[in-house]
């Protein structure tokens, strides 16, 4: 059996519904995309279902499967969001959500996003990672995007059956929440009681901390708390690349892609100028791409900004961005290495109208070497469905990709 | 609730991918089939995954999903080859692999296969069959196909947790392997000691056989040893014929596709005259078919000829073993009783220019009273991507073709 390779660019949040705005078409089928309708005349397309029909997914969860994973291995946000700020995480890690937040005297939240800081988190930061607390639980704490940052509880017998000390938008005004175990497990309960002693330091140590003295100076609400949410337990998933045996790079600005990445076992390929909206740099994208299948057998590449627009109802940004995605693509067609498939493929639908994700199948299209072509020459929703790989799931995609390229297993004999 | 009939046709390894030397078609739509294109132009197309997308499968696996049943009931390859040669075998039989070997006076392995011995092995084998080891263990053991044969050990407490005593092709020069337990257990210890014992005595039952004398007066090396590989436990499976509650026969030259009619309580008809090749006897198969329906519910008929041809990278000779198959088709279509169905097959992939099988679909077709037509009217790997039925999985075609008969019960009231 001889192996091949396969280059896989992903459009977050591609597929949509057809819009009055546009005459009744989708922004796909409203743009204009003649890199992407030479692949689907060329390859062959179907539309995919990421987890069932119906079943809308979170990116996370989308990419999670696109790179290879069974929908039922989902470890929480919390574990994908600290790899994709580049934490290590071990099995059995309690991760969770964070952001710095303002209270005052009385514990009262003031600004659940301490007015939404960005600048000086990492010093902020540094206070607060490494602590040990009663010489039993170690503390990692990194800042992510913004006013939001990662924090791990690491020792033995701990559990994410904790509750929120954020009281969300609501509640602002009010006091934030004390932790509390969500089960009668003593882990639960030595968590919550760690938790809530970190709380307690990381506040003292942020009020007396010189940033938040200056940010008063400068008249800015002081970041000294940590509002905690979405608890996680680590789970001890095998790599992707070990379960086929491959080498993989992903190449993404989205810290959720970066972290699905990692926890697959790919390379995480980055940089400043992708920025996860219009101004990414795509031609760095494609460069990298096709620098990166050199020394890997499987590379995805991942735009954010269509899925931007999708949530902001903004058809006609929405179809700019995917010209933009199509202008990629055609740089990755141009040089693609002979014996490489290029697919096109995305982690779920983002309808302008609703702003949300929802449980519409994503087009998706497989071109290369052998390929049976089919009738379809037009990259879009309405047009795959009529594709020559039907409608399946994203576990059935990512293995017919995995089986072109000869890593698939035969049953019998 | 009346009854139907059918005849499933299966071409043994048809499905490929569109090769330059054919203008860019698959050997099925370069070959010219008259008799399959008017079939899919009166019945339903669609394409089908053995098992699932991406997933290759052996033979065995690939007509034990067609035979109607679970891929999870798979039995190991030597229950079905023990099958396939006519060997009556139990639940709880051991069933093991064996090759006819020469071995020196030291057991050093001269030739796995003694010389590719042909002749003679009935009469080694029948010097080795009805074995009775301690008053505690039977053996049967019957030869197949060349230096091949089948072993059986019958007895209470046997395991197939045991290890080969071939040392296989790149130790030939060095001694067999003693059996080995492959776990702790005493059914897996007891089962390595009879079967020690059993090489000893076929050991010397065969080396003082007078066919091995005539051998070495020839010249020949002796089939003076057994050397065993790949022990599988026989599975109690209910037979398909008493799942459903009908009688099935099956015509078929290769001994795999008979062990698993026989499996599936199908009768196993075959004939010197089915050759696995192109110079295998069509009209007799296509004739058996037509008498076998008349007292069967479901008859299947099998052409080796297309896998053969795309194991060997030959394209156009794949195309001719097509035609061959068409022409049997078109026998099948003529004489076809009222009230029978006559469904086309394959069991997986096996492109040319890979030469083994891959986890592409097949194409399928189910022509008979009452079917629904759709708008393919060529039958091919591309054309039937765009069928009336979808893609579906094997065992959803095996639903659908004893639902269209009537044999599958109704869920609910």
């Amino acid at each position: 059996m001889y192996y091949k390779k396969a280059i896989v660019a992903i459009a977050d949040g591609l597929g949509d519904r057809p819009l009055p705005e546009l005459g009744f078409k989708t922004p796909l089928e409203y743009a204009d995309t003649p890199n992407l309708d030479k692949l689907a005349l060329q390859g062959i397309t179907g539309m995919m279902d990421l987890v069932g029909p119906g079943i809308p997914v979170g990116t996370d969860m989308g990419h999670m499967v696109l790179f290879g994973f069974q929908p039922g291995e989902y470890p929480g946000r919390g574990p994908i969001e600290a790899l994709g700020i580049g934490m290590e995480v071990q099995h059995g890690d309690i991760v969770i959500r964070c952001n710095f937040a303002s209270v005052d005297e009385n514990g009262i939240v003031l600004d659940r996003r301490a007015g939404r800081i960005r600048d000086n988190t990492r010093e902020l930061a540094e206070a607060l990672d490494g602590m040990v607390l009663e010489d039993e639980v170690e503390v990692y704490f990194k800042p992510a995007t913004e006013h939001r940052a990662v924090l791990i509880l690491r020792g033995s017998g701990l559990s994410d059956r904790i509750s929120d000390s954020d009281p969300k938008a609501p509640h602002e005004g009010k006091p934030y929440y004390d932790v509390e175990p969500l089960d009668e497990t003593e882990e639960a309960q030595k968590t919550a009681y760690f938790l809530n002693l970190f709380l307690q330091r990381s506040h003292d140590i942020l009020s007396s901390h010189p940033i938040n003295g200056r940010r008063a100076l400068e008249g800015l609400p002081p970041a000294n708390f940590i509002l905690t949410r979405g608890a996680g337990r680590m789970a001890n998933l095998e790599p992707v690349v070990r379960r086929r045996n491959f080498k993989g790079s992903c190449i993404a600005g989205e810290s959720t892609v970066l972290g699905v990445a990692h926890l697959a076992g790919f390379k995480a390929v980055t940089s400043e100028r992708m920025t996860g909206n219009m101004d990414t740099d795509i031609d760095l994208k494609a460069q990298l791409a096709l620098e990166e299948i050199a020394d890997n057998d499987l590379v995805y590449v991942h735009l954010k900004a269509p899925d931007l627009k999708g949530h902001d109802n903004k058809p006609f940004e929405k179809a700019q961005a995917i010209e933009l995605f199509d202008r990629m693509v055609g740089l990755l067609a141009k040089q693609l290495p002979a014996d490489t498939y290029l697919a096109i493929a995305a982690d779920h639908s983002t309808p302008c109208e609703v702003g949300e994700h929802t449980g519409e199948p994503v087009p998706i299209l497989i071109y290369g070497p052998g390929i049976r072509r089919d009738r379809v020459f037009q990259f879009n929703e309405i047009d795959c469905a009529h594709g020559g790989l039907g409608r399946f799931r994203g576990h059935e995609f990512v293995d017919t990709l995995h089986g072109l390229m000869g890593y698939v297993k035969k049953q019998g004999n």
